[in-house]
C-alpha cells in the first residue's frame, strides 16, 4: 500500500477536489494505470469492432471480506461473467464506488488489490470511474458498481429465444456455494468450515465451449441471486416452454449440502458466483459435460434436466424417489445483499 | 403510475426472484421498452461504430428531490454530458439502482419518469440495468450509477493534451446554480427563492459547436464537484501550464450571488451540473461566445480567462480591483452529495 495521509475515508474524498484527487493519484491511478486513465478525462476514448455486448451491475454484498475474497473481486467476476453470459469476450471495465465515511483505507487498498488481480485474470482493461462519498450511517462501507463492454465471439449466438424442446440443461459445477459461504460468515459458522465463495471469472470458459460448440450452445444464464431456480424459471417464462429437472443430477458438495440444512435454505435458491447453466443442443450435451469437467471450474459439471413443450412456464423437479414438485421463481427474499 | 401489489420498497424486490421480476415488468420495462431490453438477458448487445466514449458516474445527491428537478434527471444528464465533453454524441446508457428498504413506490416511479424524459431529451437509449436493495439504514433512499456509450462526434479532438498557451476559456452560462440551489433546499431556504438546479444535457449544444468548428474545440470539462476553481487547476496541472481568469467576467445570476453570501460558499467551487468549460483556439473564441449566446442554455455565456505559460499549474483570478489570487483546487468538502 501507498503512503498515505489519511488513515479513513472522508467526505472530502469525494469532493472531487484536492483529496478526491489525492486519493485517486496515489490509489487507483497508481494501482489501475494505463493509457486510457493516464488521458484523465471525464471518460475513456475505445475502438470497438463488431458486436458489443455492455451490461451492468452494482454489489452490495455483506460482509465486504469473505474467506479468501471481497467485494471488489466479486464486483469485477460478477460483470465478467455478465459479459461471458451473452458470449463476448470481456475488454472494457467501468468502476464506480460510493464510499461510507470511515472506511479504513486499509480495507479499501485491499479491495483495490483484488480488483485489479480479478480483472487481470479476465483480461479486461478498467478505463474510467467515479469515487463518491456518503456520511456515517447513509451507506453500507462500500457499495461498488462495475459496467462492462466485450466483443461479441466469433461463433457466438446467444438468446433466449434460441432455446428450444428437447434441449439440454447443464451446470457448469456445483451449486449454491456462494450464498451458502456468506451465510456461514453472517452467521459464525466459518471457523469449523473450510468452505469459500465461488467467486470467478468464467469468460475463459465460455470462450472455450464457444470455440467448440458455437452455435449449438443456445442460452448461457449465471444463476446468481434467486439461484437455479429463478433462471430456469425465467427461461420457461420467456419462451413459454416447460423445464425437468433431476434432483438426482444436481452436484452440490457435501457441505454445502449440510449447511443448507443448519442454515435452513433450499440450494435451489441459494445465490451462485462462478458457476453457469447453458442450454445447448441434445446431440453436443455429453460433449460439453466431458468438456467442461475437463476444465479448472467445471470438475463436477453436470446435465440436470431438459427443455420441454410439457407444462409451459413451469419448472418441474423429479426427485430420487420419483416424486414431482413444481419449483417457483424465488418469493421474498432468502438472503439480502449475497452479492 | 401502473397498479402495483406494493407501495413501498422491499428486500425482496432485490432478491432476484418474483418480486424483482414484478417491479420490473411494472416498472422499468414498461416505461423504457426498447428492443433491448425485450430481450431479457443479462446484457445489451449493440453495434457500434466508430471512435466510442465511455463514461461512468454514481449519483447520491440528498436530497433527492429538488425544486422542478431530482436524482434521476441529474443521473441521465450527469452522464450524457460526461459523453459530450468527450466529444461523442450519446447512444446507449445503463441504469442501476441501489435503493433502500422503506423506498416509496410513488418516489421511484416519479424518479423513473424524470429519468425516461431525460434520456428522451439526450435521444439516449437505456438497454441494460440492475437493482439492488439494502436495508434500511445502510443506503439513503436512492442511489443511481449510469454508465454511458457515445459515438465520437466526426470533428471532435477534445483531450487535455490538445490545450495550448493562448487559448481562451469560456464558460457556456451562469456558474454555481446547481449547489446553491441544492443547499437553498437543505437551509429550507427554497421557499423565498425560484432558484432552481441547472440540472440539463448538453449533448446537443456540443454536437453543434463541434459541426462548426471542430478541432478549434481543445478541451471540454462540466465543472460538477469541486467546481470551476478545480477543473481549471486539473487542465493547469495536466498541461503544466498557467490559467488567469477575470473576476469580473465570470457570469452569476444576482440571486445566486446573494445566496452564496448567505450560505458562506465561495461561487468558484460550488458544482454545477448544466454548464461546462471550453478551451478553444484564441481566433475563434469571439464567435464561440455568439454561437453559445445564441442558445437555450448558453444565454450568459463568457470569455472568462486565458491560458499562460507563466506561472504553471497555477490558476490566478484578476479581481475587479486589479488584486490577484491564486485560486487552488478545492480542499476538503464544501458541499457533500452534491450529485
Amino acid at each position: 500500500m501507498p503512503k498515505l495521509d489519511f488513515d479513513i475515508i472522508t467526505l472530502g474524498h469525494g469532493s472531487g477536489g484536492l483529496l478526491t484527487n489525492k486519493l485517486l493519484d496515489s490509489g487507483v491511478f497508481h494501482l489501475f494505470d494505463n493509457e486510457h486513465l493516464q488521458q484523465r478525462h471525464d471518460g475513456a476514448m475505445l475502438t470497438l469492432e463488431g458486436k458489443t455486448a455492455f451490461t451492468t451491475d452494482s454489489f452490495v454484498i455483506s460482509p465486504i471480506f469473505f474467506p479468501d475474497s471481497n467485494i471488489g473481486e466479486l464486483a469485477v467476476n460478477g460483470t465478467v461473467n455478465d459479459l461471458a453470459m451473452c458470449g463476448a469476450i470481456p475488454q472494457y471495465l467501468s468502476l464506480s464506488f460510493i464510499l461510507e465515511e470511515g472506511l479504513k483505507m486499509t480495507e479499501f487498498w485491499e479491495i483495490l488489490v483484488s480488483i485489479k488481480s480479478a480483472a487481470e485474470q479476465a483480461n479486461i482493461q478498467i478505463v474510467t470511474g467515479d469515487t463518491k462519498v456518503v456520511e456515517r450511517g447513509k451507506g453500507d462501507k462500500i457499495f461498488i458498481n462495475t459496467t462492462g463492454i466485450g466483443q461479441l465471439h466469433a461463433k457466438a449466438d446467444i438468446a433466449p429465444s434460441n432455446v428450444q424442446p428437447g434441449d439440454k440443461i447443464i451446470v457448469s459445477d456445483s451449486i449454491a456455494t456462494h450464498g451458502v459461504a456468506i451465510m456461514s460468515v453472517r452467521e459464525g459458522l466459518e471457523f469449523e468450515s473450510e468452505l469459500k465463495s465461488d467467486t470467478r471469472g468464467l469468460s475463459h470458459m465460455v470462450s472455450e465451449l464457444l470455440d467448440t460448440f458455437g452455435v449449438d450452445i443456445h442460452l448461457l444464464k449465471d444463476p446468481t441471486r434467486g439461484g437455479v431456480a429463478t433462471v430456469l424459471n425465467e427461461i420457461a417464462r420467456d419462451r413459454n416452454l416447460g423445464i425437468e429437472i433431476l434432483q438426482k443430477d444436481l452436484p452440490l458438495q457435501n457441505e454445502v449440502s449440510a449447511l443448507c440444512e443448519i442454515l435452513g435454505l433450499d440450494p435451489l435458491y441459494v445465490a451462485n458466483e462462478g458457476i453457469f447453466i447453458a442450454v445447448v443442443k441434445d446431440a453436443i450435451s455429453e460433449k460439453v459435460v466431458e468438456k467442461l469437467q475437463s476444465m479448472e471450474y467445471g470438475a463436477n459439471a453436470s446435465i440436470i434436466g431438459d427443455v420441454t413443450e410439457n407444462h409451459p412456464k413451469q419448472v418441474v423437479l423429479k426427485s430420487a424417489i420419483g416424486g414431482r414438485r413444481i419449483v417457483n421463481m424465488l418469493a421474498g427474499e432468502q438472503l439480502p445483499r449475497i452479492c
